[in-house]
């Protein structure tokens, strides 16, 4: 339980971090509202960036973390950020993450878990 | 503060029961998984679907509902349920709810808060 505790806490840090780099670039990102959303009990994970300019909505999600039986599940990433590689660093084995924004049949040919 | 308290948990209610009702009708309902999403330390929660069918994706946020300064923000509505009116329904005055999907602009010509 305590590595899943790790991987919480580097998922965490690693959402909270890219919220505040300001990831859209400082001229837009005064613009958009940047969440960064912890549902620790059914371990969700999210970065979402929402807002208005003038009649033009945004409402994204950026990136989408799961925890599931152990194992970390990257279910959206529309950044240009390698997130896999980002918790590879942190330290999360390839053998726990499962690229959800795979197809299931697809996922046999990466070095990361199928489920 | 019993008044936030009170909204946070109708939302919660509101969102689990709809993930439990299977919106997506029982023949699409086991294809994908249904999170609720409940962010209480910054007050953000959400209704999201995801899955695969063969090689098509499906990710989206149904319902996000945020609680800015004592009102109740609702950011996104992809279903055809009115959320504003269900709000109301279980105690929420108009007054305390801001149709965050609403341009600024258009705010104010609704019975609504502005912000």
């Amino acid at each position: 339980m305590d590595r899943v505790a790790d991987y919480r806490r580097y998922i965490q840090d690693f959402l909270t971090n890219l919220s505040q780099a300001k990831m859209l670039g400082a001229d837009k990102a005064d613009e958009f509202e940047t969440q960064v959303i912890f549902d620790m009990k059914n371990d969700h994970y999210q970065l979402l960036h929402l807002g208005w300019k003038e009649q033009t909505r945004t409402f994204g999600v950026s990136i989408h973390i799961d925890i599931k039986n152990g194992k970390v599940w990257i279910q959206r990433n529309s950044t240009d950020i390698d997130v896999a590689h980002e918790l590879v660093e942190k330290g999360i084995p390839k053998s726990d993450i499962v690229l959800g924004l795979q197809s299931p049949s697809m996922r046999k040919y990466t070095e990361f878990a199928v489920i």
